[in-house]
This record gives C-alpha cells, structure tokens and sequence, in this order.
C-alpha cells in the first residue's frame, strides 16, 4: 500500500519486552498539511499535548511512534521525552524540529527508555522506504493480532489521488473518540480548513460508531497529512464530496478491522436503534446496549437471550415503551410489540448468533431517528488478555 | 434468623431446571406497614408494575416470590400471571388479595410456568415458620452461590426490635438501584411515613453505593415491612437514629454479601474518590472507576495497573489536574502528582492486590468532597457465567 511522496518504516527498537517491532516512522518528501483529532480523555499523554500545540501550525513532515509505553503520567520528564523523539526524528531528517509530531501507546505510568530512542530513531529514519508502511503498521501494534491498513483511490479533474491508512488499538476503545492510533496519508491537495472538516466528518461515521470495551485512552490520535503531489485540488464542493467519500472508506475499514481484532473478538456485531424520537436518543440507546456486558458475554455465548438486550435499552435513560418495542436479529423478529416470538424466532436466531458477524434492531416505534454503532462480544480471552496486560 | 411475628419458607417449585428452591413466601402474622424502591429501568416486569401499585395503601401481609423466571417482557398474559399469584397466595393464607405483593427474578421473555405456580403456592404457604427464612433466602437466589441474611437489633424505649433482611442478585447489578430483591423485616412499629424515608436513606448508603458489571435489572425490588409486634415505637428524633442504624447496618451487610458474592468475584473492592470539588464529582469519578472493565480485570490479574484507575478517572466528565492527583491502594502511595512512585510502592501494592479485600483511593487535591463505591474484579468466571445463563 503506498501514497506518492510518503514514506514508512517500523523497526524493533527495544522498547517492548518480546523483540518485536516497536518503533513507527511516517515521512511526506514534502510538506503536507494535517488534521488531527485526539483523546477527549482529561489524562492526556505528553505526545498528545505536544501534537495538540504543534498541528496548529497546519504543516507536517513527520511522525515518528512508539509501542510499549504510552508516555502518560511521567511528568515533566514525560515532556521532555517527547520533545527529545521529535529533535531525534527532525536530526536525523534534517527537518525544523516542530514540523515533527510524536505518539506513543503501550503501558502508562513508566518512563520512556532514552537510551533505546536515542539509538532507534537514527535506525528506523534510515529505513524509510515507499513499501514500508505494512513495517509501520506492524510496529504501532500493542494487544493488536494483525496490522491494520486501508486504502481507496479517487479522481478528481483528469487526477487520481490514493488515501491510505493504517490503525492500531484492540482495547481502551469507545465511540467518543474511538481509536487508540491511527495515521493516514493523502497525495491529493487540501487545505488545512477542509482536511480538518473532511476528518471530522470521517471520523464521526467510522471510529467515533464502535466500542470494544468503553474505555477510553490517555493516548489516542488521528493524524491526517495531505502532501498535494498527485495534482487532485479538493477544493471545490464535488471534488470534496469525492475525496471525503474515499476518507469515510478507509476509516470505515479501519473501524471494522479495529473491532473485528479487539481483545478476544470473536463476532463484530451492528446495533442499530429505529423508531427513535431523535437521533441522540437513537445513539444514547445503540451505545447503551452496546456496551452492555450482559449482552456482550450472551454474543460470545451464542446466547439469543433478548431480555438482555432490552433491559439494556431500558436503562438508556430514553422514554420506550415496551408494548411498541420490536428486536430484529438480522432480519429474524425476535420481540414484537414487547413479547417473545417464541421457539422458532429462537431457532432460527441462534443460527444467526453463529455468524461471526451480524445485526441486532431494535426499533422503538415511537419515531423516525435512528443510529448504529459497531460492537463485539466479551470473550474470556479479553479477560485473560487485560488481567496480565502489563506482565 | 427471626423476628417477631414473620414466617418464611422457600421450596423448589419445579420452575427452575435443575430441581433446587424457587418458590418462597414471607408472611407477616399482624398487618405491617411496607415501604418499597423499584428499578428505574423503563423496562420495568409485571410484578414490578404491581407490587408499585398495591404498595401506595402502605399495608402488606404477605410477600410470594419465584426465582427462575422474570416474569418480564411478557405482555398482558404477564401481569395476569403476577396477580394471579398474588391470589393463589392470598387464598391460601386467608388475606385480602391487595395485601400480598409478588416479586420475580430469572430468565426475561418465558411465560412463567402457570401450574407450578398453582401447585407450589399452597405448598410453600403450608411450610411458613418462624426459622424459614434461610429457605426463603435460598429460593429467591439465581445465579448467587450463597444465601444472604443479615440482622441488627436495637433497643428503643425499653423496647428491643429487630431488623432481619435478605437479599439475592449477582448480576445486572449497579449503584444506581442496585440489588435485584431485597426483602427486610422489623418487628419495630414504623409509620408508612418514616418507613420510606429510612429505607431510601439506608438504599442510598447500601444498594446504591454497590456495583458489579454495570447493568440493572427490570425485577429490582426492595421492600421492608414493619410489623410492630416488638413494642418498639420508632416516633420521636433518637428513636429513628436508632432504627436508621441499624436498618443501615443490615442493607450494608447485604450490599457486602452481594458484591463479594458478584458472578465470578474473587476481590472487594471499595473506591473513594477525595479531594474533589462536589460530592456528585467525586461520585462520577468513583464511578467511572469502578465501572472500567480494564480496571475490573487488571484487579483480577491482582495487577497494579495504575495508569488504568487514572485513564478512567480521566473520561469521567469530571474537571481534574493530573499533576495534582495522588492515587493509593490501600495505605501505599502509587501515585504522587500525576506520577508514579516507582518499583518500591509497586512492590508493596502487589502485595495489596493479593489480597480478597482492600481499598483505592484517589485524592483530587481540588476541594474537600468525597464518595466512595464498592466494586469487585471481572473474572473469567464472569464471563463463563453469563455467555450461557439461559442454558
């Protein structure tokens, strides 16, 4: 997967324990304008706090990150560390230090170790190849199972511009501001106001619709450069419609991938909300319900236990009336009007709980809004994986 | 555990599978003045919806309970259920049909099992003695693996009254209403009035102080009956200091029993939040805290994962400085402004975590309002619990 003018590299720098890649860098050969959105959290890493300052400015060159310490909760010297990546990576490119932004993700609360910065960057900037960023993928993993990347083409006035991206993050993840770390490159021309709009607006439809867990983390990032070498201007109103329509894909893939590979997933599951009286009360609902730990440990069962999941609608803190409410697994009509459909519905729902992806509706009769969200079943593994994350 | 002039049984009934208790009864020999706290989810079952009905006339004589089986999500055919077990019970005890409420805990969506009903009604009335309340203890239960009573006395005017209460519920358990069913009992003489008032205050302190996994139930129902029979008068300001003690001590109890007894607890955990601006800040905090699966399970790996407690902390909602906050497992200090107090206090706090009880707490350094919650780990066995509970 490649983007004219980036470059990609990931190495294993030390930083995590098991010798595997730990250390990202992200190149444009010209300066690209970015757009960034960040955690919402009130504990933000010390990365996050540089990044916030410096992307005001509008213009990056690169980005250079670290798995195996989330750098949050070191203080000054947390500060100071993340100063030093971007003075490292600005060396070593001989770049102006500020057009250098910084992420770190992995354990919180430890300090970054020097030593193992000082002799990686030097290693992974010499690395930086047009193919490398599946290397780059690979070394923003933490609890990740697989690197995450995606890509769409567009043409805009007789040019073709590439929009690709790349993810990481299986746990800590909720719709409000849903992805650990995400990175993504565009050769196309956009101005800083519209490629800040564009992300909004992509990421509102795509991370900002799941949840793995409903935690939300110290560190995450989204990072969206566009370095203008493949001549398409996204400047009037149809060439936005086109490049936001490739931007949604991706992150809408990178959504998807992030869920389907969160801690101990087995089913990537779609609740949508109807009948709703707005679409805030529709979200309020689908986000309830998905975040349910009953309903997510009957999902892993295989359990087509549908009390679960109104209970959870009715503790949403949205007027429903259950006499109305019908539940639909995939196209299967579970509940009708507040009552079970009874052994067939089950029969044939339990079928459906089988697949390792589908939908559950709920639909609330009550108006026209709706809304969906991305969720997973609760698995023992994502037990086993968080009791001994640090270990 | 008695008190005076109440009678208790519990039977298996033959509504759940595997042939253990499921029916039980109290009865109050005189008229006792009742005072009752329901769920707050708008999905409320049939019994619910009657039992908040027949309570307004302040008078209650006997309270039929089933367990495995919610009777909720069950339409009109459900509430024709409830009150005919309320008139099964009614005629088998001799009792005005409206002074009898009816509670029901289990599966949501099945019809309950009518016959049964019909059969093991007059049968557990047969069986009410004055020691059945440990039998009455064991039908109400679900998924807990030990019956939960506790008892106070008090002496009030030469008087001596006692407070007797049981409790189950091990799931779809949270502060906001948090027991599934609770039944106390006094022989105290208690006005309607002042019976409320002192059960919502103990509720506040108890029940709604308490978490397991988030979810709340359509059946949650406290009630508590005041029979009198002790002479005891609870009118005057100290009378009621006395009987709020102990009424408090008992629902503490209880809250202690459920959440130690929480599907798959290993660990108790109580999580004060200090040095916040407003008690309802600190509240949200501890909240948020206590509610974090990645806390949850990071205490069941008997991991110190600080910067876990710190990242919840961090999306509460909640205004707070990091370089001020100090976090404590037990009396070890993890955290000292926003930093971790290294290998030595990591050391001690493992030390902590082994522990099957133990405290976290987490100063703001912002005002001087605090709140605290109990908690408890999320295990494997949760999870295991609950993917098959219909099973």
């Amino acid at each position: 997967m490649q983007c004219k003018g980036f470059k990609a590299a990931g190495i294993a720098a030390g930083i995590k324990n098991d010798g595997s890649k730990d250390l990202g860098c992200l190149f444009s050969e010209t300066p690209a304008t970015v757009a960034g959105m960040f955690t919402r959290n009130r504990i933000k890493a010390a990365p996050v706090v540089l990044d916030r300052e410096r992307i005001k400015a509008g213009l990056c060159r690169a980005i250079i990150v670290n798995s195996g310490n989330a750098n949050c909760c070191t203080g000054d010297q947390g500060m100071r560390d993340a100063v030093a990546m971007a003075g490292l990576t600005a060396t070593a490119l001989s770049l102006p230090e500020e057009m250098v932004l910084v992420s770190s993700t992995g354990v919180i609360g430890q300090p970054i170790p020097a030593d193992k910065l000082a002799s990686g960057i030097p290693e992974v900037v010499s690395r930086l190849a047009t193919d490398g960023l599946g290397d780059f993928a690979e070394a923003i993993m933490t609890t990740d199972t697989v690197p995450k990347l995606a890509s769409r083409t567009g043409e805009v006035g007789g040019s073709r511009f590439t929009v690709v991206g790349v993810a990481k993050g299986s746990g800590m993840i909720r719709p409000d501001m849903a992805t650990m770390l995400s990175y993504v490159c565009t050769d196309a021309e956009v101005s800083v106001e519209i490629l800040q709009e564009c992300l909004k607006k992509a990421v509102d439809g795509s991370f900002n619709r799941m949840t793995i867990d409903g935690d939300t983390s110290t560190n995450d990032t989204v990072l969206l450069l566009a370095n203008g070498l493949s001549r398409a201007k996204i400047d009037s109103a149809d060439a936005r419609e086109v490049f936001q329509g490739a931007l949604d894909e991706v992150l809408l893939d990178l959504a998807k991938l992030l869920v389907r590979d969160g801690e101990g997933v087995t089913k990537l599951v779609e609740i949508t909300v109807r009948g709703a009286e707005t679409v805030d009360a529709a979200r309020q609902v689908a986000d309830t319900i998905a975040h349910s730990n009953l309903v997510k440990t009957a999902l892993f069962g295989e359990d087509a236990n549908w009390g679960r999941v109104l209970a959870a609608a009715g503790r949403a803190g949205v007027a429903l009336d259950v006499e109305k409410t019908d539940l639909y697994f995939d196209n299967v009509r579970m509940v009708a009007g507040g009552e079970g459909q009874g052994q067939a519905a089950e029969v044939e729902a339990t079928r459906i709980l089988k697949k390792d992806a589908f939908g559950i509706t709920l639909d609330l009769n009550r108006g026209t809004a709706s809304a969906s969200v991305l969720t997973c079943d609760f698995s023992v593994d994502y037990v086993k994986i968080n009791a001994d994350y640090r270990s």
